[in-house]
């Protein structure tokens, strides 16, 4: 598994490691590391003195020779979906719950001294963002510090994108709706877990459009739950890495401070 | 000819559009108009309140089925080298030069009233800082207002690079050495058109250590004629657009206050 990670320059000659904050990202469909790294332009705000935080940027699912894959660009490699999938011949490699909850983050911390429980926040975009929704709520209490998403997939069993990944993951979306933000987010104790989730998607996302995202049902269960939301809907952006880049600096504030808060 | 071009939110409601500074961006070697847009991350800079500043990115070079190119990256498409080429095949379309220096510019003054001239500036990286330089020194006093480079080809009449475009397209280096950014700044009259020139790269320039830039006879040029240059050898960085991406801001900067006196 490849991941890149980003340590701005004040965590060289620090002696203590343990106190940067870290936010992870989760990346949306056919992408890798190089996508968010490349083309969102994070690292000048996480760098900025202020701030001082460390970027860890997984994969989206398993590569290699070996592992299984499909044609479709929603289904197999670049399309992890952020489950441990349980149906054959998927159910061998593609583990990016486990990866991302407790394998990712225990090497991070033992290689980097960073990101500790309590020291990393979670955020992504489309897949990545369903990814980030998920695994904050399915975590427990304190795991993550934070959570927030870019044009997330909110409700899966219900879109077209997360019914087909569901059924071949696990084999029915039934079996997979414990995968669904929508869903988990009325389960007892999942409210309020987090003071505010901040959520951007653009006016203008082709995929939310065609009704991929489901935004709108994710505020609906968090209103009957009284989960606090911070959702912008940005005038005339898309679903790509431009708008990514534009409000990325946003979130690297919004996680940085609740870290800083929590350590206070 | 594609090219991108990024108005900051102010310009559109701005009655008057030409007083906004506008910098010309020429990429490198192998690149489109979107590597830059994509991965440099100059917009949020750009767009600031304080800069309000448009960005021009051409291409590299012309594009299509009946244009000739070459199996090799550093010739022909993707590598037009910012000269009008005078050898066959190269000389019916490869005429980067006189595209950038009034083509693109009256194409962009008409259809979007900015970039006049003394309200526009050049910079580029690798082959597009060997361009902006070339460019900047051969055009007309006043054109530019200001030139920049990231990793350019200094000096292209003495490195692999430049002795094979400048064979190719003219048929021997001699007849192209009017390209060659340290042979032009001795010509009369060169120097001091610009009251500094502003080039970034990074000490661990892949292709800086191989002799393709050749940046310290350009320094050594300038020392000659008494060009003032602000170098910067940035510690660490390689020819990337993570580098560029880590200081595109200072140039942004650095053009916006030059065409900004100009106007006072």
């Amino acid at each position: 598994m490849i991941f890149a990670i980003f340590l701005p320059s004040c965590y060289q000659s620090a002696e203590k490691k343990d106190p940067f904050p870290t936010i992870y990202w989760l990346s949306g469909l056919t992408c890798t590391d190089e996508n968010f790294t490349k083309k969102a332009g994070p690292q000048a705000f996480a760098a900025a003195e202020e701030q001082g935080v460390c970027l860890v940027v997984p994969d989206t699912s398993p590569r290699g020779d070996d592992i299984p894959s499909d044609d479709a660009y929603d289904l197999g490699m670049g399309a992890g979906f952020y489950i441990n999938a349980t149906n054959s011949p998927w159910n061998v490699n593609f583990h990016m719950e486990s990866y991302i909850a407790t394998e990712l983050p225990a090497l991070v911390e033992s290689k980097f001294g960073v990101g500790t429980a309590g020291r990393r926040s979670l955020t992504g975009h489309s897949m990545g963002g369903h990814g980030a929704l998920t695994l904050a709520l399915k975590a427990p209490p304190g795991s993550w510090v934070s959570v927030s998403a870019f044009s997330p997939i909110c409700h899966p069993t219900a879109c077209p994108w997360g019914i087909k990944a569901l059924t071949n993951y696990f084999g029915s979306v039934e079996a997979g709706k414990e995968h669904d933000a929508t869903l988990l987010l009325e389960q007892p104790g999942k409210a309020a877990m987090f003071d505010d989730i901040l959520i951007d998607e653009g006016t203008d996302d082709e995929f939310g459009r065609a009704g991929q995202l489901l935004l709108s049902d994710f505020e609906e269960a968090a209103a009957r739950v009284g989960q606090k939301l911070t959702v912008r809907r940005q005038e005339g952006y898309d679903h790509s890495y431009n708008f990514i880049s534009t409000f990325i600096a946003d979130h690297v504030v919004f996680h940085a401070e609740k870290m800083r808060k929590v350590q206070a």
